[in-house]
């Protein structure tokens, strides 16, 4: 941690300073400029706080030079995490498709789905049965029954479910689902990471629309924390100016997480655009920048979808992306 | 809500989504131009998912004429909603102050603060017993012994308090609390705004730092979707690119959620600049703004406070920004 | 500067790195940490290149602690500037405001305009000749001749006039116009601001829509450089996800500014809003959080005005607005 | 467009918008609903200004339905746009890459570049003479000097050129630059880009780093209805909130642009990242994404680099960027 103060080393609120940091263990160096002075902090400054130190009237910067998350640090763990879904392995060279419906809507609807996401070369099924609506009015979700639906096609099909929690009350509902997702609205909710830490079990960690990588890896680190090492990250669009797509697809991030991290980083492109037609180009651009996986939405009858139809594929579209995607992800290997 | 299609009324596409509105309940108007036709929905169509209906191929382009909200509507509730807090009377021309530590630390501290929040004309004690922290390694709060202390300090001066909610477990434990606080990473924490409807206590609702107004706005309609009307907005900046301010307080909110609401407005100023010395600057300015009240970070002792110590005031601050804030508020009935 | 390196001084690389900087006449400071050093870079810093730097490959982080800009600095300057326009003083305690149609349309019309504008308190004529309109098919000005009628309307009424300069081919034209106003997408018109620095007239420089503080500050700083002081500066919203509003007026600019510069701070809250029901609301924040002036939108007719008349004031509003300014502005100075 | 007004055909303030809008030669439909009436305007609307009509006091909301740009539009020109460099196409299934240095420094420099970005497939040198930078006290670029040098190592390598016009004084020396850059900061120089239509040369027009793509294609508009066809677009970042990064590459603008428009679309990801390490990435992606082209920083020696060294490719990192570019490239191809 680097502070600059205004003064040198012989004025008393340095000084002041200076002890107080001293006094938590902390090595300072400090470094005298013409106008200003510059104190270097040795040690872990991943708890130490730079408000409390912003607040002693001498300081007029405060930097973090150390990355304040550890668990989740590629310098601490270099080799690419590999995150087992039931037997579908994500990162490290493992690249995999999750494919589905935006929501659940009826058994018949997820079944027919879940048979052409696997035969297309899907790996897991995705579904919401909680649905986070902006309004109180729009359709929340068929919730536990939802649930059901998805364990039914996980048993028909073979293939891993993810699905969205909500609210820990439901958690004991989510035994045999084999990824929970915790959403963009949720990524901040650090009462639910917590939990999740004592989960043992993958988690799909959505990035906030207005939340940085650091936030997002922070987030991780949560879980991490608490003894949960099976976090895979989504990147899924950030909040900007842009109106013609939903969000900004941050492309950057994906090699941007893959150097800071050693977790696997998906990308979700349905909702990063809103738009079933700028699907294909959004999947093949995260391949090449170096993706994971992909999760995807699609839907048998994305007009009768009871939400966000206007970015589900229909199975032709998916099946054409999923043959490009296939060959992407394959041509990509001989890339390196 | 306006719907802009490809083609005219003969084109089967088009038919067969004004059969699909129609089947709703909806009345559809049609309006035939050279190359694109306007559909005109009437009836109550905040009941509608847009996404559905742009997923019909014929559709170019929807546009919501209504505002997606009902209940926190100006238009259905003409006269400015007065919040009360246990007697003390936010909104329709009452303007209070909440004031008090980021963080409750210590029983003296939060005594010490309280008696002079008071003394200075702060009527609200705010203070964090649950605390929202990025990083994992940061102070989580003292939490349900945060709670006494608080009850304490009101008990001791008869300040009413309010501090954040994180989690719905802890729900039990805020029963002689005030205002229950939500803060800006649960602004669409949608499970905990529907429970909070069936409380009947004051909510402060914070700003998500990239919400909308309007998404504001439908945060609001949860709760008081779920019966309870007591709703205190609050704007506390939103993220943008400028970086020398924390946030960037929105104070056009101000006016414009006064217009599109009869809930009570207040402004943080202490999170939305993250530093100390534009606080009374931007309370200033929120009062002319039309703001209902503010909520302000003191501190008896900034470089010891465990979190944002940086835009805490001390006492000697607060009771110069509470003489402006008073003379000022004063000044603005007598130009209404 | 600091600069944030891998390994120690020992380091072939790191050595490189401080001759290749002891080599332009600074002084390093070497602060050897645990894994990382800094290097502390003493002299002045601001003809030093961060990225320049930032290519040497044991480089990992730089950070620049003295601003990038000097005439412009407070630090220099500690005195407001006081600009002079043709008589009207700005700054230093003065506040005025400048009102005036958005666009030039008629003699009558900016006749009409003038005398209102004078009568209720206003004491500089704005309007635009030369428009920058996002669509090379909207109303672009009525050029040279919006220019003279400018000038007839200052000779009959007195009023200064400040008026925007798109292209240095017209600066000719500007002889008698008595602040040049540059917009905000020609903030980093580098080469007009150079050519600016040799004209002895005030400047009005508009803050880009996605400019932080700092830039404003170094175009600013351009100005200066070339030896004329007079700048005002003037915030008009920044560009922001909210929609509601046509840009998000960044009210903590105002109170920023003052701090690090001596020029005078003005705001346009037409502009920041696009909407003539929030001016009034915004125009009493900025006096309030500090402004040294106004810059708004009025028109005697504003449904026929050729641009922007969803922004602009007609007489009757304009009168109102100027009356609480006038009565606010009168009261600020008391809280003092 | 669609207007939203409050009333009916029947009320005295919607007659009067009606009369004024089929005074301009448009036709109106009128579609009353319950509260509100929505009025449909047919004909070329893009001469229509929305916010003239916004101030109508009976109008609630306008939204224009056509795109407001033309020559630009795709649907006026369906085959993709293919522009001719001197010789080397782009555009319509023709991708080159331009490469060079940040600035020109000397003609050593320059041509060992050339020389190297020929070899490993370049087809476009890139180099700047003219230099946009934030302080005045930066290297402003070698100005006429790097024009003769450029024009040198064109002469020799048979490599077009590419490189910025900062100010229309300086277009005459631009006679034999094959292609001419407009900057991200002059996207919205009108001036300038009204006089670019009357010049017969390829325009290199890079987005703003606030600008929607709508806004990028209206000021390609501006060029071409000045009579300038030749307009190549250049999605080279946003500015957001995230900061590792020094723009958000807005890779979602690729299959966008190429859906709204004919013209060609080349990406630039070293001044979207500004880091080295992440141009790899981002070109790959780029490509997958649909790009025509891709513009690239190189220098021979990067840390001596003058401007922005800490996003430059070596010439070895370059050579094995260009290998890979080059075959996935070809590889996307097949998948067409």
């Amino acid at each position: 941690m680097v502070i600059v103060v205004k003064g040198n080393r012989e004025s008393q609120q340095v000084d002041e300073l200076i002890r107080w940091i001293e006094a938590r263990d902390f090595t300072v160096q400090v470094n005298e400029g013409v106008h200003k002075t510059i104190l270097g902090v040795v040690g872990d400054t991943s708890t130490l706080d730079i408000s409390s130190i912003s607040s002693f009237p001498a300081v007029e910067d405060v930097k973090r030079i150390q990355e304040p998350y550890k668990k989740a640090n590629r310098v601490m763990h270099l080799e690419d995490t590999v995150v087992d879904v039931s037997g579908v392995k994500i990162g490290g060279g493992h690249f995999e498709v999750m494919a589905g419906p935006c929501s659940v809507e009826t058994k018949e609807q997820v079944l027919t789905i879940a048979e052409y996401v696997k035969k297309h070369g899907g790996a897991i099924l995705r579904g919401g049965a909680f649905k986070p609506r902006t309004s109180p009015y729009a359709f929340q979700g068929l919730k536990d029954k939802g649930l059901e639906i998805l364990l039914e096609a996980k048993k028909r099909t073979g293939l891993p479910i993810v699905t969205e929690l909500m609210s820990l009350d439901n958690l004991h509902l989510f035994e045999n689902v084999d990824i929970i997702q915790i959403g963009a609205r949720n990524m901040q909710n650090f009462a639910m990471l917590k939990e999740l830490g004592k989960v043992k079990k993958p988690i799909l960690l959505k990035r906030g629309i207005a939340n940085t990588t650091e936030e997002l890896l922070l987030s991780a680190e949560y879980i991490m924390a608490g003894g949960n090492d099976n976090v895979i990250l989504c990147e899924r669009g950030i909040r900007t100016f842009e109106t013609y797509t939903r969000s900004t697809l941050d492309i950057s991030a994906v090699p941007v997480l893959k150097k800071l991290t050693h977790l696997p980083v998906i990308v979700d492109p349905s909702h990063a655009s809103g738009k079933a037609e700028l699907v294909e180009s959004l999947a093949l651009a995260s391949i090449a920048a170096g993706a994971d996986g992909l999760i995807i939405e699609t839907h048998n009858n994305p007009k009768c979808a009871l939400c966000d139809g206007a970015q589900s594929l229909n199975e032709e579209s998916f099946a054409k992306v999923m043959t490009k995607v296939n060959k992407l992800k394959e041509f990509m290997k001989s890339l390196k």
